[in-house]
C-alpha cells in the first residue's frame, strides 16, 4: 500500500458558520494507494474526536499502525488495491490542521482562545476545498465513525452530489445530553485546572506532566467507550496484585487502566483542541436548519449504510435506527441500509471489531 | 408519624474485616412509628452511598424531606402505623456515626486517613450491635436500595436468622469494574485536588468553596444515577439562554444540571466520607468468602424481594437477575420473587419512582 502524508495550505478564508472568519488555514492529510486517471476512486475517511489523518499503515518509528489500519490495506474492507483512500485531520485539531496552536496571522501569536467555535460544517466545508484543489469533484464514499461518522452525514446532506455512498458507523444525526453530560466532565476538568492557566498553559509542561482535570475527564470518556459487558471481560473484580484489599487507595485492575489511559492522554493530545472538538461534538444536529429528521435526510442522495454496535451506550444504536426510520418514512427504503452489530466492546466497536463489519463496508463499496 | 432521631455511644471495640479495630463507635439513627410491645414490627432501611439516617419526615427547618419519604410514612408503602421503622447512618458516614473526621480516642485527633477501611460487613456488623442494644432479636424487614441495598444482602447472608424478609432495589451482589470506573473518576480527583491536602483539608474552606475534583467525580455519578432517556427528558438539547452557541465555554442546560450537582456536593458532602464509602462499595462482593453465588444465597434463610429498573446503568438489572437465577439453581424458586421495573430514571429510580414499586413493597411486608 502507498502511503502519503502531506499539509496543504490555503491561503484564502474560510468563512465560519459563527460567522467568523479564518483568513487562511493548513490541512493536514494522509492518502492510501492510488487515484486512478478519472479520479473515480476515492473514498474519503472521516476520524473521530482524537484521531488524525494517520488512519492506516505503519510508519519506521512507529509501535501502532493508523486507527483504522484493520480495514484500510490492500486486500482489506477497504481496498487499498482498489481504492484511494484519503483522510484529513480535522480543523481544530492539532495534528498538522489549523488549531488553537496554531499562529493567528492578524497578532503573530498562538490563537489560543481567540480561535473561532467550529461545527462540523466547517469542518467539512474544509475538507471540500482540499478535494476541489486535488481536482476530485466525487467520492466512491464517504466513511466515518463516532464525530467522523457526523462528518460524513454532514457531507451527504450540504454537499449532496459529492458522494455516491455514505457509511456511518457509531454515531448519531444530533448530539444527545447523555453524551453531552460525558464530554461536560472534560470540559470542566480542564477549565478548571490551575495549570491550564486560562488557555495559556505551557505545553511543553503539559506534554510532560499531564493535566489532571484532563486527564478525569478522559476517564469518563473511557467509560463511555467500553460497556458494562467489556469491562468485565477485561477486568473483573482482579485488584492490582501490589495494592491491599484493605487500603484506602489501593486499586482494582479497572483503576489502574483509567489511571493509565487517564493520566497519559494530555500529554499526547492538546487541552485545547479537546475543549474545542468536545463544543463541535455537543453542537452537532444535522436537523438545526430543519424541522424533521425526515427533512434532514430527504436532501441525502447517497446509497447509506447505517452500522450500530448494540452494546454502545454513547451513542445507543436507537439513535441510528431513528435515522433509517426516517428515511423509511419518506419512502426512500431502497436508499438506506441499517444493521446493527452485536458487540460487548460498547462504542469502542467500531475500532476493535473490525472483522464483524469489513464485508458490509466492502459490499457497499462495490456499489456504483 | 413518629420521628426521633439518637446518637447511640459503644463504649466497646468493634473489630473489623481488615484486622483493624474501632475501640469505641457511635452510630446516628432514626426512627419512625412505634415499637410493639414484642417488638415484633421492625423494618430496617439502609441508606445509599450519601445518603444519611434521615430517610423520612420533614424537620420544621428543612426545605426536604428525609430520601425515601414517599415510601415510609402513615399508610405509606412501608406504614408506620403498623411498622416500627429503624435508619441507621452508616460508620464512615459523617451525620453522626463515627467516621474519618471523628476524633480517634488513642491521639486525641480527627482520624483523617488514619481511619480504618471499612467493608459492608463492618458497617452491618456496627448496626447488629444498635439492634441488641435496642433489644431487636429480629427484623420483620430490611430494605435498601443500591449501596444500602448490599447492606441489606449481608445482613440476610451474614446473620441469617435476623430478617424475616429482605427487600433489595437497584443494586449487585458483587460491584463490578464498571461501578468501580464511575466511582475512580471521583476517588481521583479528590485525591489529586490540591485543595484536598492530602486528607487534611479544612473542613469550613470545603463547605464553603466546595473540591473542584470531588465536584468532577460527582458528576460522573449523576450521569450513572440518570440514563439517556432520562435525560433526553429532562434536557432534550436546549442551551443556557444567556449563552451563546459559538462561545468556547457556553452550555446546555444539562452542563448547567452538572455544574450545579457537581459543585454543591462536597459543600455538604465530606470528602474523605466519600474515599471511604466508595472503597466499601468497590470492595463489596458477597461471595468472596464462598466458591460461587448459590453457595452464597443458599445462606440466607429470609424470603427475599428484588427490584431492578430497566434503565439501571450503574447496576444493570442483569445483576439482580443473576441472583434470582442463583436461588432458582439451588431449588429455591419459593424464596425468591424478582420484579424488574419499567422507568427511565435510570439508577435513581428507586428513589424516584416510588409510585411503581410501594405496592410490591407494602405486598413483601404483609408475609410472616
Amino acid at each position: 500500500m502507498k502511503i502519503s502524508t502531506h499539509i496543504a495550505h490555503f491561503d484564502e478564508p474560510l468563512y465560519l458558520e459563527s460567522g467568523r472568519i479564518l483568513s487562511e488555514f493548513d490541512l493536514a492529510y494522509e492518502t492510501y494507494g492510488e487515484l486512478n486517471t478519472d479520479k473515480s476512486n476515492v473514498i474519503v475517511v472521516c476520524h473521530a474526536l482524537t484521531g488524525s489523518h494517520h488512519a492506516a499503515g505503519r510508519y519506521a518509528n512507529e509501535s501502532k499502525a493508523g486507527w483504522w489500519d484493520a480495514l484500510i490495506g490492500d486486500s482489506k474492507g477497504i481496498d487499498t488495491t482498489k481504492f484511494f483512500v484519503i483522510c484529513v485531520n480535522i480543523l481544530g485539531s492539532s495534528f498538522g490542521s489549523t488549531s488553537p496552536l496554531s499562529i493567528e496571522p492578524s497578532t503573530n501569536k498562538e490563537y489560543r482562545l481567540r480561535f473561532p467555535v467550529l461545527v462540523i460544517s466547517d469542518v467539512v466545508k474544509a475538507q471540500m476545498k482540499l478535494f476541489e484543489r486535488l481536482g476530485i469533484r466525487q467520492a466512491h464514499a464517504i466513511v466515518g465513525g463516532s464525530l467522523g461518522g457526523m462528518q460524513a452525514l454532514c457531507f451527504a446532506i450540504e454537499f449532496p452530489n459529492f458522494a455516491k455512498n455514505v457509511i456511518m458507523l457509531a454515531t448519531t444525526y444530533a448530539t444527545k445530553p447523555w453524551a453531552i453530560a460525558f464530554n461536560k466532565i472534560a470540559i470542566e476538568g480542564i477549565v478548571r485546572d490551575p495549570e491550564f492557566k486560562n488557555g495559556y498553559y505551557d505545553k511543553d509542561d503539559i506534554a510532560k506532566n499531564g493535566l489532571t482535570g484532563m486527564a478525569l475527564g478522559r476517564m469518563a470518556g473511557h467509560i463511555s467507550f467500553l460497556s458494562p459487558y467489556s469491562m468485565d471481560d477485561k477486568f473483573g473484580r482482579n485488584y492490582v496484585e501490589t495494592d491491599g484489599l484493605y487500603e484506602l487507595l489501593g486499586r482494582y485492575e479497572v483503576d489502574r487502566y483509567m489511571e493509565y489511559n487517564g493520566h497519559n492522554f494530555p500529554k499526547r493530545f492538546d487541552p485545547l483542541s479537546y475543549l474545542y472538538i468536545t463544543k463541535m461534538m455537543n453542537n452537532f444536529d444535522c436537523t438545526r436548519h430543519y424541522n424533521t429528521l425526515e427533512e434532514a435526510m430527504s436532501l441525502i442522495k447517497a446509497k447509506v449504510l447505517l452500522i450500530s454496535f448494540d452494546g454502545d451506550i454513547l451513542f445507543p444504536s436507537i439513535l441510528m435506527k431513528e435515522m433509517y426510520d426516517a428515511f423509511c418514512n419518506i419512502g426512500r427504503k431502497d436508499q438506506v441500509k441499517y444493521i446493527c452489530i452485536n458487540s460487548n466492546y460498547g462504542h469502542d466497536a467500531f475500532l476493535v471489531e473490525v472483522d464483524k463489519i469489513d464485508m458490509y463496508i466492502k459490499k457497499a463499496l462495490e456499489c456504483n
